[in-house]
């Protein structure tokens, strides 16, 4: 992984959304916005119990993990004055969480209610599945 | 295509970002934010003159589209309010305009400068590549 700068993990700890891109077996990609917590080494994103119906996506998104663990996670924010635009791109390898890490699921949890309120309030059970991503690509673009 | 509805085609509509995955011919995704325009049947994103350098995945994001035309478009909007979160996927063909498009091309790039007053300043030159995207599964999720 490349040395990230200060500005690139500021931005990374601070993002509320982060827009995930998977690829089925036939490379087929899918993007979904979602929740993450970055914890200076891994970023850790929840199947969580966000409002209304399980979309099939989310289910899509562990299809293709499974099937291909190359994932591309890009944070930015718009801006209607595009001399501030910027984005963080992360290139990795994901995988759901096994049963098995469960000290690790914990402490992703932990960070994940610490970062988002809306997680204290039972939408994110203990036992909740998690996606880690490792980066193995860091690049930035833009006024970071 | 399936028929969309009135919300899903006010929001492709109303959205002043989207993000476009694309992956490369061994199925590795690749994720970036972008501005486009919806004529009620394509999507049009231009690879236009934003500030700063050239960022390497604007490369990239073409190299991919030529290997493999599958693209994945999201357009959402994130609020504090989990109750109020939604997104439109398209999933869909990429490719980039011919030259030989001209008409085509003009008309995009006249939509993309009325849609964008930041367009209509020399960042997207008559002669700008266009990647078009045809729709061919539109869904969505959450309060539209």
């Amino acid at each position: 992984m490349n040395q990230t700068s200060e500005a690139v993990e500021a931005k990374l700890c601070a993002a509320s959304v982060a827009h995930l891109a998977t690829a089925d077996a036939e490379g087929r990609p899918l993007v979904v916005p979602l929740c993450f917590v970055y914890d200076g080494r891994f970023i850790y994103t929840p199947l969580d119990k966000k409002p209304k119906v399980v979309a099939p996506e989310r289910l899509a998104r562990v299809r293709h993990i499974r099937a291909n663990p190359s994932v591309a996670l890009v944070i930015d924010e718009y801006a209607e004055d595009w001399s501030r635009l910027w984005y963080v791109l992360v290139r990795g390898k994901a995988e759901v969480l096994p049963e098995s890490a469960a000290e690790e699921r914990a402490r992703a949890i932990h960070l994940l209610r610490e970062k988002y309120p809306q997680y204290r309030s039972g939408l994110l059970p203990a036992n909740a599945p998690l996606i880690r991503i490792t980066p193995k690509r860091i690049t930035s673009w833009g006024k970071l």
